[in-house]
């Protein structure tokens, strides 16, 4: 984990015909503010790299399929600066990960059927904001075991 | 619809190696505020019902698969006060639904892989405001054609 990533534990519950799965309350650790959901999709194999967020704050939940989530930390007053960090989001562990502005970061399909990613992020999606390299600017181990 | 509920048109944007699936944004018309985001499953021809929420506003989006949901107002002061309606919500054509508290409502899952509801709700859920009532005490048209 890089410094200020938040890894919060959330539950699935079996309900009749069906399950209930949490995702981001305004009253859990961590919470913001609000500006948006959306959903994102990666097929297994491909991977979307690299962006940077200036001033968004996500929040990640994978509640489909397996996503590998790699990340670099270039923020000069961080603890964590010039580190890397690569996490499985699923539902086994079903997490919720708070990822602060100013860290590149890529996703990678894991599953084979449909793997849904969705970020409630602190602000609204403002391309003005939002940084990008080519995948092999940064170095980075995307093998999955 | 019933008085008070409103459909918004969603974007399904065909991004590299995947998709992105809009929701919503605290910008958008009708969005009130911020309390909890949460997933629902519900599987093939499997009903969910009924339930009423006395103060939450919803905000339904169906990311995969495609869900029938049904409603009853008793709103004492509403324009369709006793009247039902049907929607189906899925992927084409992709909308978010918003409805205002004070409708009894319930879902049933249409296709044959997953179905998943994501709720975006104005309040945390608090097991106080809701009330519930068993399927058969709301005469309703469940059939999918």
């Amino acid at each position: 984990m890089l410094d200020g990533m938040l890894k919060t534990c959330l539950k699935i519950i079996s309900a009749e015909n069906g399950l209930v799965m949490h995702a981001i309350k305004k009253t859990d650790p961590g919470f913001q503010d609000f500006g948006e959901v959306y959903f994102s999709t990666v097929v297994k194999d491909a991977i979307k790299a690299w962006k940077l967020h200036q001033r968004m704050t996500l929040n990640l939940i994978v509640p489909v399929g397996s996503v590998l989530v790699c990340f670099m930390d270039v923020r000069e007053k961080s603890n964590t600066l010039n580190e890397t960090c690569r996490i499985i989001l699923s539902q086994e562990p079903y997490f919720r990960l708070m990822v602060p502005p100013g860290i590149w970061f890529g996703f990678k399909g894991v599953s084979d059927g449909l793997n849904l990613i969705c970020n409630v992020a602190d602000i609204p999606h403002k391309p003005n904001e939002v940084m990008r390299k080519d995948i092999d600017r940064i170095n980075m181990d995307w093998s999955i075991e």
